[in-house]
Order: structure tokens, then C-alpha cells, then sequence
């Protein structure tokens, strides 16, 4: 099965990405899981990424705030999807790092979810690998039905308690 | 091959998403185009939604424009990724339609490309293909040398002329 | 009576919503509340919305936060008027949800209410119905100058203080 | 049957409510126009207000520009529904109109449309008054009829282009 | 002397405008303070405004905060210089009060101060009745001066700690 | 009489500023009018500054655009109040002007009218010294009647068109 | 003497930089200008920044829109001082490139100056080069001059003129 | 070995301003740091700057928040490289301080660093004046291969966490 990378551009990222990492485990898909900064270890990000088709990834998923360049640079150099997560930091709210991530030039496309979307981005990697991969896409498929469900349940328990 | 689908809300759209289906062309990959808005035609978006993947697609690509609800709407019925373009609209230099499209709430990604980003939608689209297609991602992986090279003649120009 | 028709994205809506319901309640205004995601749960909500004026709900109130589909999604199956509030995430300061629940295409509006101003889509609710209901529109004056006598107090309170 | 009052600040605002008094008349719902600014004319548009319900309005649209109060300030003087539309002007694409409009404090709510969204402002009035009025509301419902079929025949030309 | 009005939209306000009545008594300013609200206390807000200049007032501090249209609606009634103190408020970090107080049309002006900045609204309230008033004018010099010189002081106390 | 300073901090803010100076000559108000950079000529505009209040002026003008510090540097050498009007470039819509401008610290205010807000500028400088000038202040008043009568001219035009 | 290095992410970046080489060409300082792209020639921008240093730089120039990552990504492979010039693009009035250049995280700084500000951008690497070299200084501090003697110019000129 | 010099407009910005102190110390790099407003004490602020170079200075830091003006009116009395740091105050998340630092009009460059960015700030100080120090141009060199091994580390941490 394919795998999916998840690389953070500082350990600060690490409470926003853990959501990321959870939801992969849930659903059984392997993944591996960097530190590596777009900026202050350049050369080992651009390696990951170039190498990362070979190395049996299907996609990449890429953490970063403020002038979020990780999964630009990622992007760069690989033509596997490359999924980017805006981190909100100190000051703008999330809307510095949105903004360098789905800004792309014409030619290098990133995914970009949500500000702190983590949970979403291991989703859409997997919607990604599950194109190809029936058993997954029967589990997202049915993950859908148990939130729907959640929801419900809540809407019941709202009923009677209004 | 999984062919690409690409909705847009209104026709008013087709100038923008045009770069779309000119850059699925150039790459050979199958599609098809609708135009179906999530307000004024909410069933058929469902209903083409949640048969994609059976009807043999791939990914699905939605532009829109303002509160753009399309890739959401389309994305809440299927578990095939779901790209979504913001298109730029005549107030707020499409701000609204960026905002509209990412801030998705965990459970349902869009995987959203950058305001009027049609080609990069749709080189994400093959990307996301790709995963399992070596032929595609060889192309994509000529096309990103391809560029480059473009690049490097205009930098030659340049240098010849100043 | 018509009735009030209060929907929210999420539970966690329900601290926001409450204020909604608080103020029907004071008037006397019969309501249901529920929790459907136009997302989670699209079935439900497009019925209850598709069903909504034969059900006796005179006006539907619809809360969510982020790229809040909620209330577009609910517009877009009924011709009852539909009341938008904006909820305030953890990103964004609110923005986002703003701009998702107020910038509607041509033909599907839907009355927007300040960030997190639950107390005034119950009041714009009522204010629809007392349209053709004098006791209502009686009852939504009297409050109006309880609220400025209230004011007036406060006023008095202020120039024996200082 | 209740009547539709639609106010501007100035007459630089006609372009954008002509639509408005369009949709009016296309659905024969009886109106009246008026200019009468918050700032320059703030006694004649209380007194418009103050007395709208008795001279048979069932709701008021206001359109204003930048620090756009009109629609806030027929509110304070009224109970019927009063609809803003934040028209855009020369600076800040319309951002200072929505939120003046928008954002009102608790009590006196504005039900507010998109920028330039006049249009829509028409039709939420009518929406209202056909909260009591089965004959208007098939009409409204009708008329979304009527735009689904124009989207549906717009992508059965786009079929037949492609 | 003429007197300094302070008009507040709610007593929530209070802490903000605390330091603008603070700093009329530290100059030995005479000032009224009210909470009149635009919206829900339209009549004595418009009354209080239309007889200021006759009830010697020479010019009017209005704080409120998100749709803040309290200045606004004062200036419409007289043409004694308000000045516009926009409010933050729980949502959109006062971006929405500024907006709201500073871009008022044409021939209605409303000299607005940093949001929150009740002591500089009072400053400037100063800084106008001086321009006829020598006295006051001297003693806002000296407070220049005496500001000035504890800045130095901040800078030898940083010098000899550093 | 006292006069008004109007200094813009280059010759592209004419068009804007050129308003200020019709309606100061519109109500017979001497004034003055300058191009002095707060960056370009910093000294000019401090010597300015520094000497117009026994130059006999009441009021200073200042229009900038972008980091629009003029107004800002102008305040902090005089205790004559200083009008800011943020001027609109070429980028931000002029939200940077209008921030540069209007978020001064305590201490030192400037009275912020609307982006390219010129006109009342110059009405907000009159009203200023107006208020010890009752035959200036009956001019402004009349001046306000006359703009209601311009509107309510409009509204009646509107009602013989429609 | 040291060069300066002038980088562009597009050759549509051309009309913005081109003010860049015409200050260095005014000043005699010697420069080279490339089309690098941070996207889609990775190598080739880190490359040159490398060895930027030893090829006799002594500042480098980026200029780029959007989500503008150069003059990041040379940051990151030289510490020699970086300056980024944000470019406007067709959508967000230039916010994004500014977003995306100035917010870069501790470590890894690019001295970021106004949207489109290329003039700029070469006086400040010529400033740069300066610290040491006392005839450029000579030329900066004239140029200082040159530059006030235009404004009290322009403003002689406004004098006759009014 | 030429200084740095720190300005900040108030003795509030020293926390944030900490950060550059400390990084120069700890390359060694001579700095004096001063309090001097550019609204309250302009004289001071502008003696610093022109005298700047004489007295041995190679770079000016300056932070400032709101309204930032301090960095620009230093950058109008000196040609050495200023630097600024917009500082996040009570609203608007440091957006005011970044623009009205980062916009400066043509001819007057200001180095803005990402809001808050004081760390950042001293790095760049120390790249320009290391264009001629190869021995200050090791040591930055050296620290980027530390915070680089630093990251490496923290991966290694998480491979054996995770």
C-alpha cells in the first residue's frame, strides 16, 4: 500500500499535525512522519520529496505557518499530490501561512486545507490513494456514515433535552 | 483511465475554467464538464457527486465564485477527492470565494488551489492519478522539465539583452 | 402560529444558538431546533429544509461556522426566508464564516446576522412573522422601548456616578 | 397585498437597485422607491420608517455605501424587516459597507445581503411576505424552477460545445 | 469654557472611555458623559446632538463598537466636529467599528482616532476648543514636554540597566 | 480668520486633495496648501508644523498615501489638531494608508476622515473653527440644509421616473 | 565592488524589477538580473544563491508574486542579505506576495519592502553596500537631496499655481 | 567593528525587542539600544539617525506597533540601512504596524522583518554589516549549520517517539 508522508517545518507544528497522524492510524494506512524546514534544513526536504515517489509515497502532506513555503518547496520537486496545512501563529490569525500555501504559481499545484485542517488533509490523502484502492475507499465510505450518524445522535439527544 | 470531472456554478465561470480543460487536454486524460450550481440545481451536484466514482471518475474539480459552496456540497456526497478553484468575483478580489472554499470542517477536505488556479487544478487532478499511473506521472514529471527549461530560455533572453 | 426553525452545523454551535432560542422563547414564538450538517448529514437538512413550510415554520435559522454551507445549503431547497449566523471559529476571527454565509449568488439569499448574533436572527425571525401578525409586532415594539428605557436607565445610573 | 419600500443613500446607488425594483415588478409585489440618506436626510428616513407598517409595507431595503448606516438606522425606528445591501464603492471593494451593515449590536438586527446583491435583496422581501402568501410563494417557487432549467439547458450547451 | 461631550452606545464601553473622561479632568476640561445608543435610543442621541452647540458644547466624543454608527448619527444633527472612537468588540478586532466610523460620505465627516483610543479622543477634543483658547493650548504644549520627558527617562533608565 | 494648512506629501495626491481646497474657497476659508514628504523633506514639515499656530492657522490637512506617516509627523510637532486623509495607491485599496494614518499612540491623535475623504476634510477643519465662529458655523448648518434639499430633489426626481 | 543580484520568479515580473536595475544603473553599482524560478528551477535559484557570496555579491534582490517564495528559498541558501520585493498579482491586491515574503520565521529573515517596490529595493541594497563604502554613501546622501529639492520644487510650483 | 543600533517607540516594545539583543550579543556584535518615539520625542529620534553613521553605526534596528512610524522617520535622516519590526499591540494582530512600516513611499526603503520578528531583525543587521566581515560572515554560516543540526535532532527525536 501506498504511504503517506507527513513533514512539519518546526516541532512546534507537532500538536496541530498529531491530528493528522491519528486519523491515518485509525484507518490502517502507513505513513512517516519528518521534521524538516523549508528553510533551515533545505536540502533534506528537497530529498525527501524528489525521492518520495520511489520510496513508495502517494502523497505528501506538508505543515507550516507564517510565510509557509515547506509544501511549495516540497511541491517543487516532486509531481506526487503534495497536501499543504496552514498552521496559525502568533499574530494574522492563520491568514499569512494560508495564504503562501494556496497562492501557487501556474505549474506546482498545492492541496491546501483548512488553517489546522490536519484531520482533513490525512482524509484527502487517503481519498487520493483510495482512487485506485476500493477496500479504503469502502472505509471512508463508511466513516462518512458513522459521523452522519454521530450527528444524528446528537440532534436526538438535543430533542430530548429541549 | 479514471477521467476528471470539472463542475462550475454558473457559465460565467467557463473563462476561468477553460484552463482546465485546455491543460487536461494537453496531458490526454479524459473528462467531462457540467455546469451545475449547489444552489440553483442542488439535486443534479448531488446526484452526479455521488455517483462518480461508479460512473469512473477519478477526481472532481468545482469553480465557483462568492460563497462558493459547490466543492463542499460535492465533496459532502462522495469520498473522491474534491478540488476546488475560488473564482474571483466582481467585489472583494475573491477573498470570499477562497475562504468559502477551504475553511471546510473536519470530516469533509476540498483540496483548494489558488484563486482562478484552473490549471493547477487540473495538473493536481492528474497528479492525484498519477499515484497509480506511471505513464501520467511520467509526463507530468516531462512537463515540470519542460517548464523549467522555458524558464531557463527566458533567463538566456535576458541575459542577451541587458 | 408559524413556527421558528433553528438548525446548526455542529453541538459545538449550541453555546452561540442558545441566545436564539432564549429570545423566541421570552416572546412566546414556537420553534424546533436541530442539528444538521450541510456537510455530515445533507440528506436531513435538505428535507427538513424541502419540508419546512408545510411543517408550519414560517422562517429557518441557520448557524455554522467556517465555510458555513448551512444556511445556503437550506436556501437552496425552500423559498421560506432563511436567517444566516456566522459563527466564530478558532481562525479568522469569524471571517471566514461571514463571508460564506453572506456573499450568496443571484436568486438564493440568505439574511445574514452579525458574527455569533444569535439574538438578532431570533428577532429578525419574529419581526418576518409579525408582518402580518399585530400581537407579535406589538409585542417586538414593547421590547424595543424596554431595551431604550433600559438604556435610559443606565444613562441615569452613569450621572449620579460621575 | 404588503408593500416593498427600497431606500438608497444616493442616487449613485441606482445602478445597483435597479435590480431590485426589476425583480419587484417581474413578480408584481408593489413598491416604493425613495432617496433619503442616513446622514444628509435622517429626519424624512425616520419618518419613512416610523411609519412604514402603517402605510402597508411589510419590509424595507436598504442600499448604502462605505460606512453604510442606512439600513441601521430605518431599523431603530421600526419592526419590520429591514434587508441591507452594502453597495461597493471607490476604496476597500465593499468590505466597509458589509460589515456597517452586518454587524449590528443585539436588538436591532439588519438582515443583510451581499455586496451589491440587490437582486437578492428583492427576493428575500418577497420570501417574507410570502411567509402568509401561498400565491407568492409558488411563484418564488416557481422561479427557482425556472433557474434550474436555465442552468440545465446553459450545460446542455456546454455538452453539445465540448 | 466650552464643554466636551463623551456619548457612549453601551455602558460596555465604559472601561474604553474611562481614560477620555480621565483625561479632560487631568486638563480641567468640563464634560458631560452619556450613554445614548444610535440604535436603540435614536430620539435622545439625534436631541442631544441637534442642541449641543447651543448647550455650549464645543465638541462630541462618540465610542461604539462593530456597526458603530453612534458618531455617524451624531454628526448628522449638528455641525459641531465629532470625533469617533471605534470600539473592539468580540469579534473581527475592531476592524468592523473602524470601517464603520471612519468612512462616512461625503459632507458628514467624522474626525476618527485609533480604535480604543478614547485618551487621544480626548486630546483632540482639546486640541479644538485651543485653537481659540491659549490657556489650553499652553498647558497641552507642556503635556507634550512632560511626555517627552518621561520617554527620555524610560531611555537612562534602559541605559543604565543594560 | 484663522486659516487651514493642506499639505499632501506629493504632487500625485492633487487630485485627491484638490476637493479640500474647492470647498474651503467654496466657504471663503483662507488656507494655504503645501507638498512637504514626512520622508523626502522631513524638515520643511516639521518647521511647518512647528510654527503654525502662530502663523495663524487653526487646523492642519494632511494627505498621504501608503505608509502615510505625513499627518503622523506633522501632529507630533504642534497641538493644532491635524486631519489625516489616507490616500489610496496603487496596491491594499488604500487600507494601508488608512491604518498608517488613523492608528497613532496615545498621546498624539490624528483626526482620520475616509480614504480619499478630501472634502470632509476640509469641512471637518471648518467645523473646528467653527466652533468659536458663529457666522462660519451658520454657514456650515446652511450648507448642510442645502446638501438635504439636493437629496430630497433626487427622491422627487426618482418618484416622477418610476 | 560588490554586485548586486536581482532574481525574478517570471519573466512577467520584467516591468516591476526593470525600476530596480535603472536606480543601480543611476548609481553605477554593477548588477546581474535572472529568471529563477523558487517553483519551477529550484536548483538553479539555489545554486546561485550558494555561491553568491563567492561570485562577488554582495545583496541580493527577489522579486515575486503571489505565494511568493524566492526570496525565501535564496534566504535559505546564503547568508548574505536578501530583499524582497512582494509583486501584486491579479487577485488580492498584492496581499498574498507581502504575506508570503515578509512573514519568514526566526532564523531565515528577507528584508521585505513595499508591494511592487523595486526602486526601493535597490536603494537598500545599495544602502547595504554603503556601510562600507563611503562614496556610495556620498551618492545616497545626494541623491537624499536631489530628491528634496524636486518636492520644494513641486511645491514652488503650487504656489504660483494657486 | 561597526554597531547596531536598537530604537523602540516605547518601553513596552521590550519584550519583543529582547530578542535582538540577545542575538547580537551572542555573535559578539556592539549594539545600543534607546527609547526614542517618533510621535513624542521626534528631536531625539531624528538626531540618533542622521548621526547615526559618524558615530560608528552600520545598521538601525527601529520596532515600533499601530501606526509604526518610528522606522520610517529614521530611514528620512539617515542612508544606512534601516530595519524595521511592526510590533502586534491590543487590535488588528499587528496588520496596522506591518503596513505602516513595510509600505514606504519611493526613495526611502525601510527593511521590515515578518511582525514580532526581532531575532530575525539582528540576523539581518549582522548579514549586512558581514558583506565586508568574513569573519561575522563564518559565524552566520556556522549558525545556520547549527539551527539546521538542531532540526536534524529534533527529527531523529520524533522517528523514536512515533
Amino acid at each position: 500500500m501506498k504511504k503517506v508522508a507527513i513533514l512539519m517545518g518546526s516541532d512546534s507544528d507537532l500538536p496541530v499535525v498529531q491530528k493528522a497522524m491519528d486519523k491515518l492510524k485509525e484507518f490502517g494506512v502507513p505513513y512517516e512522519a519528518h521534521i524538516y524546514s523549508a528553510h533551515r534544513t533545505p536540502e533534506q526536504a528537497k530529498k525527501f520529496s524528489a525521492e518520495a515517489r520511489e520510496n513508495g509515497f502517494g502523497a505528501i502532506i506538508a505543515a507550516a505557518g507564517k510565510a509557509a513555503h515547506l509544501a511549495g518547496a516540497l511541491a517543487a520537486n516532486t509531481t506526487l499530490p503534495v497536501i499543504g496545512i496552514p498552521v496559525k501563529s502568533s499574530t494574522l490569525d492563520g491568514l499569512d501561512a494560508l495564504l503562501s500555501t494556496v497562492q501557487m504559481p501556474a505549474g506546482i499545484p498545492v492541496a491546501t486545507v483548512a488553517i489546522d485542517g490536519a484531520a482533513n488533509a490525512a482524509l484527502l490523502a487517503m481519498q487520493m490513494i483510495a482512487i485506485f484502492d476500493e477496500e479504503l475507499a469502502r472505509k471512508l465510505d463508511q466513516a462518512r456514515i458513522d459521523e452522519a450518524n454521530k450527528v444524528l445522535e446528537k440532534d436526538r439527544v438535543l430533542q430530548s433535552n429541549y
